[in-house]
């Protein structure tokens, strides 16, 4: 059989199981010696690539720096927010394909989200079109949990159990005073509520916090909110309330967009204020109460501390299957993944045409959020809690958890 | 013997280990069942005492509750700041005597900062003047780590090893992108640098981010900051930058008061936010590069997720600690830690005069901070390594840290 190598790269914002993925294309790349030559990194995704930025990962990395990386959060090889030609007939494409082919590429894997599945799509439709043998094949990426035709994604669990465990200190930490208090909590999540609907998971029980959970998916209403935390307050004297940062007014309008009082600097100039920070004026300015916004930014994608066992384990195998559906012949596909029962939790992993993916983006159900629009249903609580299980010892030196890196 | 009753309160923020001291005041008093009679807990501190709000823990609590106890953030028994009357004569003093006397209490035990010890102090003195039998001891608690006459205290532990582990994986998700960017991280601490230093912590080598580390004990220039910026990206081109809550230009502005208008807290203390924010403005304005600001807030104090096993073994040895002292006689004491070596780590406990202790704030030594004020020397390194070790297994339910609650 005649010997291809593979190509593997990550696009988009780093999750703390894309190198997770990463490790499963290395290993089962390697468990086909006798079809595959070596595995590939683009340095910088497809941009990277694009100059001539790459490495033999074969060579590269030991079987212990495989270990490290696979516990590695963020993206090992780098990342890349980088938007194909729409035109196929760019020469952009050309000069690609002859990248590939002069290092005998026959295997290209992409680790992304809905950016990147666009990239795969483009790809394969360019290689249908001039008939090129190389396969093209994406693994689901996203802490946003947004693709469509899959039931989640890797990336999501680990970020979920990071909310959900966050939410759960800070409402230990908000309720040791005395005195009535408002925590707002910002959670990412710009057009899809899946990320901060986990803030439920943190819920010991009924009417514990967070009290008050809102998501994009619904219309926000800043006089509504206001109505529903003086009510909320009656009866819990610390209440945490947590926020998706895209809460919008169903017709485009971010929260965040609606500060007409922002601070400005020394300069003269807005400073630019969250969808958090503008409700914890609100509540301050219009109940006079004590109020604090936190953001949990960018350690709710890339900290290490609250990795889930299943997102780790799930990526890492979407990454094998991913080499053993090329190997197969498929191209044009993402890998996907289908849940046959909650409880027990069981997962299968299949393919699904990346063209009915890219671009299109997985709101949470209507039906999963209460009426009010301020809560999430149980239908939610059944599809999340599996994704968050297990822990993942991460290895210590000093006292500090150890990472690949790229020297 | 005649037994006494123990009174034991929370006061002030909350930290990871601040019920692994209660935990350990509530054992050694057990194991003192000649001479003590039960434990109770202050609900809300002095303040909740003073309106009757407390707890008998010798009764409440079993086995299996004191060692989940042991493991939850924040402050079980709720938390106050309240200060009390300068003037000793005042009735207040009258009155919460008349309350221990009726609880027959022997011994009080108050966990916190600066101004718990305030409150040590002044019940001491008073106690003294009236000529009663009760004793009164400081237990420390304070992430800032800026109590005097001890080495460090219980809280700082955790919360550096959350900044330096944060702080490592921050720097990595930075890191993914090709294109320059400056991300700000602003980290706790009003007038003292002890947090924000922990994060030289995260250096994995000589010039890794974080490169730049500011604390409030150096005068702020944003000038000098601005040419530290540029210079530093010439050579790092995903540039990470520490700094504390409560940097100023040496002459009392804080950097965020150039931003915003600040509230104060019932003690007078400035509330801060916004210093990373300003800086974040001023680097697009000055620069015109990719620039973020995160603030790692509340979870810093209150994460289970980073404890360190040698605070919360030091915070719980406090706690036994103080009930041998205050057997043994004293009173009006701080509980205090003296560090015999760096390596092997060997610490001893102590006792030091509460009067000299509250009110007062340990700086970080200048001459850890490099000259130029941009960085944190070998010797903070020597120090703070050993606070820092050791993992804590949290017991977990559904793929959530699972914590003590007063229901």
């Amino acid at each position: 059989m005649n010997k291809k190598n593979i190509l593997v790269g990550q696009s988009g914002g780093p999750t703390a199981v894309i190198n997770g993925s990463l490790y499963g294309v290395i290993c089962e790349g390697a468990r086909h010696s006798d079809a595959v030559g070596c595995v590939y990194g683009m340095i910088n995704g497809i941009e990277g690539f694009l100059a001539d930025s790459y490495m033999n990962l074969s060579e590269t990395l030991s079987d212990d720096d495989l270990e490290l990386l696979r516990l590695t959060p963020a993206a090992y090889l780098g990342s890349c927010r980088f938007k194909l030609p729409e035109n196929l007939s760019d020469s952009f494409y050309r000069v690609l394909f002859e990248k590939l082919e002069r290092l005998d590429i026959g295997y290209f894997f992409y680790i992304g989200g809905n950016d990147s599945m666009d990239t795969v799509s483009k790809l394969s439709r360019y290689a249908a079109q001039i008939k090129s043998p190389i396969r093209f094949i994406g693994i689901p990426k996203t802490i946003d949990n947004d693709l469509v035709l899959t039931d989640h994604t890797p990336g999501y669990g680990s970020a979920a159990r990071y909310v959900a465990a966050s939410i759960r200190e800070i409402a230990l930490d908000a309720s040791v005073y005395q005195q009535k208090s408002v925590t707002i909590v910002e959670i990412m999540g710009r057009h899809a509520g899946w990320l901060t609907a986990a803030s439920v998971l943190a819920r010991k029980f009924k009417g514990d916090n967070p009290v008050l959970i809102y998501l994009p998916e619904v219309a926000f209403s800043p006089d509504a909110f206001i109505e529903k935390v003086k009510e909320k307050l009656t009866k819990t004297s610390n209440l945490v309330v947590c926020i998706s940062e895209g809460i919008n007014d169903g017709n485009g309008t971010f929260v965040c967009e609606l500060a007409s009082d922002v601070g400005t600097d020394t300069f003269g100039h807005k400073m630019l204020t969250g969808s958090g920070k503008y409700l914890e004026n609100l509540v301050k300015e219009k109940l006079g109460i004590k109020v604090r916004s936190v953001e949990l930014n960018v350690c709710q994608r890339c900290s290490s501390s609250c990795l889930s066992a299943t997102d780790l384990d799930e990526a890492a195998a979407s990454g094998r299957f991913a080499v053993s559906a090329a190997l197969n012949g498929e191209t044009g596909k993402m890998i996907n993944f289908i849940r046959k029962s909650d409880d027990p939790y069981i997962l299968e992993f299949g393919t699904a045409d990346v063209n009915e993916i890219c671009n299109k983006e997985k709101a949470v159900p209507e039906e999963w959020i209460t009426k009010d629009g301020s809560d999430i249903g149980d239908e939610f609580i059944a599809y999340a809690r599996p994704l968050i299980r297990g822990s993942v010892e991460v290895p210590m030196k000093d006292g500090l958890p150890y990472f690949a890196f790229r020297k």
